[in-house]
């Protein structure tokens, strides 16, 4: 006896609208489960949610759940007409743009898994949402079934957000914690997540930090109550991320996650800014992010009064994204049950978007040089007349061919401090190679 | 300049009326926020929060903060007669309890971080809400400042929560954590936490369990959509863990913690209940709960669809806590600027509470045992009478005294049938001692 959905306050009398629109995995198991788990769905909602259509390209595709096949159909837009609930699952721009929007101006509520989309037109749905006064939610476009924007949007209302680090895509974190505990070099630990199925047949998107850069603009504008879209992202991939790299920020202590970062700055006039980006960086072993393993997400947010927090679990697969999604929906459900209108995001904060230029972190530069007598003085000479403070040397000599591996630690400093650093340092006689530039956080 | 208030889209005009009941630890920086950052919260809201006044018993006692005399009052039930939002910090069952009743009546929607309330008599107060259309909410009750009640709530509202364990006292994780990393005895580590301010005088409600269970309670009630009372929950403290628990746990590869533990458990009749305890628990290493330091909290969420999530910050404090009051108190806020009553919790579910017979877990048990042969046999035959299955032994023996210390590790067993076997065990002649019992999750 499933006993959660005895003795309900339920009125039964109510149903509310539900049409999908795209199948694919996330999308078949929120089907399944808003067929499976109706009764507990009315209990909690107040309401019953009645699957009405999926919208889909074709309707006989293989998918992952099997369905009633009267569900199918491939004209979204008739079926999106008549609902009042529109969950969109088919990623891409168009024609989900244009579903979404159609949904809002007939009245309905939606609920998104979108994150491409809404990074790069987000304002424009929030915007119609708002006049429609109906909710457009989107908790599984960000770390799949970790709650993070609900809490950013609604716990942390009454507090000021400073920082935000991101384990945000689960293929970058499965390769590097997999070149982490194995040694492998870049290519070998993506065949692995290719192998076991984290990774795709083209990895692009994920492995060039493409997609952490869309989730962190998303955290970014509701963290900051300012509207950022993927333009004002820096992006930078993993790709070069090396297994020496790997070894040698193991050997100090540290390990190499890709962060999406947000994090509020105030330059020396006083004014603020937010710097937005994405970058393969160091964090020290002890730090909460560190031990996030495998293809798990976790959201790292610092906040003035309520301190560190994180939030952490699984950031993709069919299920776990569809329990965002359903969470999403019964919320909105709930609303239109209780009456009142819905408002999406508060963006009455105008903080602008700071270049790369404008963020400063720790840096750990690798260098392969000449082991002659000097050259750490002048090396040193060139980061002092830069401002950028050194914070620790390390240095390994290779006796075949006389040159030694130089590691270097510095101090917060603002990446164009450091950018003119490793170029008059590339310019030195004695240095052979810049061999990684790798930022730090969590010091 | 702070641009997080520049060009708001605020009605200007609309004031909400809050009345703080309390001004001690938490009290005080909430009304710190209140003042300071006032046209941020406006922002946020879309109405202006005036602080009308601030309930206490002695209007010159010592605070934290500098506050305006003028607000200070001691008639409380006027000051909540007349707002439109209530924040209940004053702890203890009464006045609280009238005061919230009054509120409530009156319209008001209110804002608590009173957990002994919420776990003895939370369902008068919820009925009392739901009845006057106000929202009553208590994110400050469980862990401080992390958001923990609204992703259960409204999150995870379309998914099936099958287990919650919450580090949720900060002074319990402290000394643990003490004892664990220096190899201190009970007493030490409360005398150390006492001295940097982490317990309190009389530490009873801490170390003995009773504010976990407080929390277990709640948290219960939320994950499982029923409503459960302190009387409900298991309470076991951490006064009788010994330096030489924590040590044959770390050999082991164990922690150990304080969880507050709510988990749905399904009998052989196929009826489900729900275990709400609060133990001192073995967790292996590398389980995320395991890494949560010092004094602060984490609660562990498992559910059907969304699988593991972790939720990690500060679980007390004063100004962390009243980020989590105030984020509660800028929601109410806009829903009452929005338009629309508030559901404050669904309880549709009536899932019974369990006794802790009723719990299955593996165990760790200590022994100590006269060193001669048949001995294991005798004690395994004991563990085999009663169902119970032992996965692992461990033997030191002791020279000195010719005594030898076992160390069993169980498969799952039920506590029942762990309790029987301990029973005959420490009848057995070889038997000196029983020297612990302890609890294993997360294995």
């Amino acid at each position: 006896m499933n006993t959660d959905v005895v003795n309900t306050d339920v009125n039964e009398t109510k149903t509310l609208k539900v049409a999908l629109l795209g199948c694919g995995n996330v999308g078949s198991q929120v089907a399944r489960i808003l067929l499976e788990d109706a009764d507990t769905l009315a209990a909690r909602t107040g309401a019953r949610l009645e699957l009405v259509g999926i919208g889909v390209r074709t309707i006989d595709a293989p998918r992952d759940v099997e369905l009633p096949r009267e569900l199918f159909t491939t004209d979204s837009e008739s079926l999106v007409a008549g609902a009042d609930l529109v969950i969109e699952l088919m990623g891409g721009i168009e024609p989900a743009r244009s579903l979404i929007l159609s949904a809002v101006r007939h009245g309905a509520c939606v609920v998104t898994g979108n994150k491409a989309l809404l990074a790069q037109d987000g304002p424009t749905l929030y915007e119609e949402a708002d006049k429609a006064g109906v909710q457009l939610s989107y908790e599984a476009a960000v770390a799949g079934a970790i709650p993070i924007l609900r809490p950013i949007r609604d716990s942390l209302s009454g507090d000021r957000i400073t920082r935000v680090l991101g384990i945000v895509n689960g293929t970058t974190n499965f390769i590097l914690d997999q070149m982490d505990s194995t040694g492998a070099q870049f290519e070998d630990a993506l065949a692995e997540a290719q192998r076991l199925g984290y990774a795709e047949a083209d990895p692009t998107a994920d492995v060039e930090g493409h997609d952490a850069a869309a989730k962190a603009a998303i955290l970014a504008a509701l963290s900051f109550h300012t509207r950022f879209s993927l333009d004002d992202v820096y992006c930078e991939g993993i790709t070069k991320v090396s297994a020496t790299d790997i070894a040698a920020a193991k050997d100090a202590g540290f390990v190499i996650k890709l962060l999406a970062i947000a994090e509020k700055l105030t330059d020396d006039a006083g004014d603020e800014g937010v710097s937005v980006r994405v970058h393969p960086t160091l964090l020290p072993r002890e730090h909460p992010l560190a031990a996030v393993r495998g293809a798990f997400n976790a959201v790292f947010v610092e906040a003035e009064n309520a301190g560190e927090l994180m939030f952490y679990g699984q950031g993709a697969g069919g299920t776990p994204t569809a329990s965002a999604v359903l969470g999403d929906l019964v919320s909105a459900a709930r609303r239109i049950v209780l009456g009142g209108p819905g408002r999406t995001e508060t963006t009455t904060g105008h903080v602008p978007a700071l270049p790369i230029s404008a963020s400063r972190t720790s840096y750990h530069v690798g260098l392969r040089v000449a082991d002659q007598p000097g050259v750490l003085a002048r090396i040193a000479q060139v980061f002092s007349d830069n401002g950028v403070s050194i914070e620790l040397f390390r240095q390994s000599i290779s006796s075949a061919d006389q040159s030694a591996e130089l590691r270097i630690v510095t101090h917060r400093a603002s990446e164009a401090d450091l950018a003119a650093t490793v170029a008059s340092i590339s310019q030195l006689d004695v240095v052979q190679d810049v061999t990684s530039v790798l930022r730090v956080e969590g010091v």
